[in-house]
């Protein structure tokens, strides 16, 4: 088993749906299923705007997103959180374009009032764009995005808000247009079920208005040129990625048969709230403890466990050639591991992840405040009691 | 997740192994395929005698067993003890045997002395042979067959000894050679990995030469015609189970890989332990309790629990469609259901499947001792200390 | 790409069907499917009567047939043709009833006339059953089996009518109650694109009454245990043939979408007919020819082609080691090969089958009267100018 | 059956590779399929230089080749031969360059003459780039890319020679190093039989030198950030195209298991020969005709065939609707069909899809010259008898 944030776990349904023989380029089947994907990507991210689909990994949405609208010379704010908001912004960095970083830290989210002064500071709007993301794999923490929307509305600042949710998207509610995002980018291996090598980018109406000016345009990723409806190799700038199209069409499949985008969401927050019961019953002052201070900033996909006097180092080391199962390992300096929670992941894979690490911690004579996992079967006997389907 | 007493869950190895196109029959990668798989049978059930593999399920194997070693007229003595040896025992009756059945229990093993004694009556040797199960998957109790030989030696009895180690088979150490069994009989889908579709058959000397004076002989079934060399479909009794072949092949390749069966039935005593910790510390006396009183006869690939005053049928429901775990039905009066831990187990898996059992008993307000998979996750968690690489 | 005459080519949608977890035994998905595939096979052999699915390869339907229907001492007559019904007659006369063969041919059909002189002379109607091979894999014979119908009805014998179909079955028009055939015997390797591990019996009315004085009966292929509707294992005498019941389920909605057996027959014999042409073409008085003498009787679904002077052992070599391709031996003395047309087969597979065989026939220099596979595409061109969708 | 000029036909083994759970990304089992693939790459192009595996399509790849080498206001000289130089000269227009065509002729090769005049024409040396493809998947030309380096020198002119080999690579021979290639580019959905998804860049010291004067750095696509050791995501550009990379393995050695790369392209070869007898077989001045003039230009993984007077859709039609074989839309004006003959190819397939064209041309009464099919076995039929494994 492996509970680490992301890859996540492939359904047998996508695995199968992306083992076939390759069809046709031009016409029949894979049309469709183009066609169907792209009609269906705009939903997911909660927005009218203009859903594309790369054959890329993560990096190279957030390279699209950009590409496609900054101008050399432009000044981009990063707010750091954690890890990946930063390596977004190192990447941009090596294009024309000047990106300063808003001060931030592994144990909590952006903070909206900072975001808020910097931009009132900036009084010429040299800032092009705002760059941020939703959960943050690393530290684990759920930005506010509504309340960054809110600094950038109070300030009165043009800039795009970009927000990156590889980690979070299909896992937790992420509501583009209403909450005022101009760009998201997504992957396919988090949420979405599908193994890495697509990748997802959103644009709402400024965004794409923004390409005028863009004057760093990349040929392969130029997103006006892939608006066209035919011929269908153009939105994919080339040969479509068939395997994963067909695989990601059965993952929106899966969602729907369980109800939808609000089901999978309340089917996270429940297997999450175990994660946390579980974290909570083995902390101790000196052991285990959560890595995000503040409860409500724990997002719903990914939880990192700081270890304290604990070596993480031998109790993955257990966990994996002993038990058979993979966690994720810390990021940073302080003992830590990640549990992943995201995607295709039912109460029975949850809880067993969560006993395992105990029963490895066990192994280490780790100090426990309890049993994580008998407070985790407490959550979950409640939502079962609820008659809720949280599988 | 699935955890009832079989079919078991099968590896992504074999179910690729399986899924492959049909071979040439008569030369090439399939015959040495077939070769492979007989050569290795008789040690996976600890003979050096001869192993059949059939294309039939468990009955068909139970069949061969009697059709190649009974005469019409032939009495037969099945020792009860939960369900399938009765259910031998009444296919038996369909052919012109005279089938008798040892009294036995549903919560309990069968009582040596008590067949000692029946064979110590039999003063004229009427009985030809005697059938037993090492497992029930009904009851889940582990019969001592080494007991049950000694008190036919005890008695002086010459009637064949044959066992039913279907459920067992590469769950728990089986000894046939050292443990003086006449006839071994098994089937793919519980210890072996395999889906339902092939069954075994282990006949040592005195059951061969039993063959001389069997006057009931199925074509189909015939071990004599299977004892050639060559050609191969000889052994297959016709055309073989390729698919199966190839997974069964996978399957012991992976048993090997494992360390041997010494090592799977170890990776199964801790497993088992650790079901056992958990049933122990949900336990009341009106709720959950073991089916098989006396703990030295738990089997280690199935526990039957009994559910007193819970109602066992809601349980199964809340597991399987709220929380995506199917556990077995209890067969038998009163409420029960059963966990299967055979085959391809690990802590992950198995934890998670106690802790969703937990997590089901809580919503229905079912009184309970204590947590349960917290005491498992102890047992898991000092086997790990041990390093005995559990998984 | 393997051209033998069974297992043939196993569609890609039964394969993943089949690989798939095991599900629940007992409740769910598994006894709809279960159901399903009982509830459509009596019509796949045009019976209106019982049918058996038995975890067993064809012998063990042999099996069933006859230890259903015959009592000890009973005179069976086997119409001899090529191969397999003479290996029927062989594993039935290892029961205790007495076989008689009809003597026949390699190169020809069953003669309806010594049939009916045979029944004739059996005036005591001793016989109590006759059995025959609709089409025989190894000589590739069809006999007529409407014709051997009319000379035991001629003769006025009150015999069993007993017909194998395993290699013609949904290749061939099979009408087992239009045709007056009692039992009907087949597996799932051949025209039904299952692997090998299950088959088929149909037993019409007269066949289940003559169950009441059958006294060989072997409790795992019992039929009268398999009658009834609940609780499903009894119909499979025990555990299911899980995978195979899946892919067996996905192989009959292959046929229905094609349009039912008609249109898979009507495939089957264009695609002969290209194998006609191609082996028409080859033909040389000293080199390539057919074995089966009389047109009429050339099966649909297998063609046993003589080799004369050329070394057939040489041709089947370079085929598979040097052009990928594997042809069927020839089974008997004379030198031949087996082109199998079973099952999942399209005029690309089949054309490049023949294309190959002849790139190998030239490769010896053997003797051709001219191209074969040119004569193949003016027969598969003349279908789709018919537009009839041959593939 | 699916012969289009790619994706091509993927094996079995590979689709199987690929359909596998996630493994862990930073340690185990994923590090060493990944270093093991990159050690292996630039042995397939021929080259001690630098290999890059993208996640993007091909169209990615030209893009990296052109940004990691050029500056604003470079000029490069686009070789036109059918459709796909231009396309990539289109493509890299789009950044700030100056994109100049060389004119070419849709049914012939690049002139090495009039490349070379074009150079001596540039005495500044404007030039940075001749841009130029191996094999044109539309036109299905083969350009001789000695002769073209020839010219280049013989000019003396310093531009980098890039090379999109994405049709023919593991296909046709292509000897970087030796044949004086700068920047090569490729993908894996033709002669590397992995589904479309990931694309190759190689790159000599020439073109590596390039990159410190290119000033149009895509963060995304920068190859000097991918040619560390580790960790091993900074060579993927983030995280890795896992299932890709599994297929990739395989197919790698697939490749290795045939003999290697020198006997993949003798058996593309003898196939490639084998498609030409067939069209010349067919061939008639009002009907089926090369689109390729000149012999020594019509490369060994595609064949574009003319149509003349017939009815090019209809046939394809015919073909894909009635017998299941998909074959390549014409490209251009002129009626015309491609046959893909790349990748995983044997002679029943190769001949099946010749043989099955064929029945369609029939079906429509084309004219034709003769049996097109007939003259492949023979080629086919030598290649056997020279006992060299083509298949």
């Amino acid at each position: 088993m492996v509970a680490i944030p992301g890859p996540s776990i492939i359904p047998d349904r996508v695995l199968e749906a992306m083992a076939r023989p390759m069809p046709d380029l031009y016409e029949g089947e894979l049309t469709t299923v183009g066609a169907d994907v792209r009609a269906r990507l705009p939903a997911v991210a909660g927005t009218e705007g203009e859903a594309f689909l790369l054959t890329a990994n993560g990096h190279g949405a957030w390279q699209m997103a950009t590409s496609n609208t900054l101008a050399r010379g432009d000044r981009v704010l990063v707010c750091e959180s954690g890890l990946f908001a930063t390596v977004w912004g190192e990447q941009t960095a090596r294009s024309d374009v000047e990106v300063e970083f808003l001060p931030g830290d592994f144990r909590g989210p952006v903070d909206p009032d900072a975001l808020e002064a910097r931009l009132r500071a900036d009084v010429d709007h040299e800032i092009a764009a705002v760059l941020a993301v939703h959960v943050d794999t690393a530290s684990s923490v759920r930005n506010d995005v509504v309340a960054l929307r809110a600094a950038i509305d109070r300030a009165g600042h043009p800039a795009l808000f970009m927000v990156d949710c590889i980690a979070s998207l299909a896992c937790e509610r992420f509501e583009m247009d209403e909450w005022g995002v101009d760009v998201a980018v997504a992957a396919s291996q988090k949420g979405l079920m599908v193994p890495p090598g697509i990748s997802f980018v959103w644009a709402g109406e400024r965004a794409l208005a923004a390409h005028d000016r863009a004057d760093m345009r990349v040929g392969y990723l130029d997103w006006q040129k892939r608006r066209v409806r035919e011929p269908q190799y153009l939105y994919f700038g080339g040969t479509p990625p068939i395997a994963h199209l067909y695989g990601l069409r059965t993952a929106l499949d899966l969602i729907e048969e369980e109800g939808g985008l609000p089901a999978v969401w309340h089917r996270h927050e429940v297997l999450a709230d175990a994660v946390r019961a579980a974290v909570e019953g083995w902390s101790t002052p000196e052991g285990i403890g959560f890595n995000i201070v503040d409860p409500a900033h724990r997002s719903n996909c990914v939880t990192t466990v700081r270890t304290g006097s604990i070596d993480a180092v031998e109790l993955r080391r257990r966990c994996r050639e002993e038990a058979g199962l993979v966690i994720g390992l810390g990021i940073g300096d302080a003992g830590a591991f990640r549990i992943g929670h995201m995607g295709h992941l039912n109460p029975p894979m949850l809880l067993g992840t969560l006993a395992t690490v105990e029963a490895a911690l066990r192994s280490v004579d780790a100090p426990l405040g309890g049993s994580g996992v008998a407070a985790a079967t407490e959550v979950i006997g409640a939502a079962l009691a609820g008659g809720e389907g949280s599988a």
